[in-house]
């Protein structure tokens, strides 16, 4: 075990945490993401029941197992940041848990898709949050972030079953504009509900604020994103 | 990433697996305890939806993933001996599934105990198995068979919730019995099935024999175990 330097050094940190507001900022986005990462294990352990095969049911636990070392990341550093993680994650449960019920996967493909598509979504929509903040949180945020493993997994798994039975190319098409309506809706709540969050899309003192203008390109360049991995999976955006 | 030994030096392998049947047993039961660890990982993952909170449930996830790490391990292993990991795990399929779907946790608390109760007789008696085993092969199974942190974690919660209601105490003990009787079924179904497996048991040439006297005592050194885990439960075995 290495030490974690926040623990001993409070100096350590940035000195945008001297506001109070970025802090809870921060802490909410902590929390929203470990929330995340914990939803994503659950939904790829499930899937995992789905397997077709004991290599692939494998496959899938592993990338389970690998968002849930990123909350456990997400986890020690919102305790350092002086927050009960149970308390961050609390506020992002109903929209995170809404999203899941709404997109319950029908099959081992709607599940692969949503792992898929899903999780870059939220990667794509998080890092551009992440490059607002400070060094150490971003890096963190980006760590977390990283593909499970997975974009190749699944790019293959798709292609194949799609080139064998290309009727479920349409389907799983649709599946994925579902996902993507249903994710922006649950972005929407979080975003009307939590003020710390819409406070740092605002700026402060020594952070540049999002501007609409600004936020209306992320959601473009977050669109396009989502329509690359369809594409590269065989499917229309 | 660091060598693997076995793959570029089968000469650091124990002279035993010169034998073809002890390297067939031993694949079959590192095929039989993989397959185990990866029912574990499903139905922990699957407690952990069953937990009461997310400090719960992200121990309950935890614990899932110590169980993947583990599987990880004893698959590379079955690989390392010129066998398919899949093709090593399939025979116990049915043994280990209908476990599980026999003894499926009606709540958390039959969840907590079938984790703890489930898993320590699993491992006592794997462990029981590894001591007639080559150094390589014994101290494989036996880092797969440690203590996921459930046993600290159980026994608090569950000592906690019968002081709060006894009732609680008299049903989770059935539940007990019942899981262990269940074990009992199946792996006599394994032992009938695997003529590998029960070649091991009858020895080698270099090896003991665990004649029908060391079996029995094997069963009852391993009932005992399972009567103290109830004890420190709080519950009758």
């Amino acid at each position: 075990m290495t030490e974690s330097p926040g623990q001993t050094a409070p100096a350590g940190e940035s000195a945008a945490f001297e506001d109070e507001d970025y802090r809870r900022a921060v802490i909410d986005l902590l929390g929203a993401i470990a929330y995340g990462e914990l939803t994503a294990f659950d939904r790829l352990a499930a899937d995992a029941t789905l397997a077709p095969s004991l290599e692939d049911k494998i496959a899938i636990s592993q990338m389970a197992c690998v968002e849930f070392g990123h909350l456990v990341q997400l986890r020690d550093r919102i305790t350092e940041l002086g927050a009960d993680p149970s308390a961050a994650m609390a506020p992002f449960r109903v929209a995170l848990d809404l999203f899941h019920a709404h997109t319950a996967p029908a099959d081992w493909w709607e599940g692969l898709i949503k792992a898929h598509v899903g999780d870059g979504m939220a990667a794509d929509f998080y890092r551009e949050i992440a490059a607002y903040l400070d060094t150490r949180t971003r890096d963190l945020i980006v760590s977390s972030l990283e593909d499970a493993g997975q974009s190749d997994f699944v790019v293959d798994r798709v292609r194949a079953a799609i080139a064998a039975d290309p009727r479920l190319g349409g389907r799983l098409a649709l599946w994925g504009r579902r996902l993507m309506g249903e994710a922006l809706t649950q972005a929407q709540r979080v975003a009307a509900e939590r003020e710390a969050l819409s406070a740092l899309l605002a700026g402060g003192v020594d952070r540049p604020a999002l501007d609409l203008a600004a936020i209306g390109r992320m959601f473009i360049r977050i669109t396009e994103r989502h329509a690359e991995r369809m594409a590269v999976l065989g499917l229309d955006a």
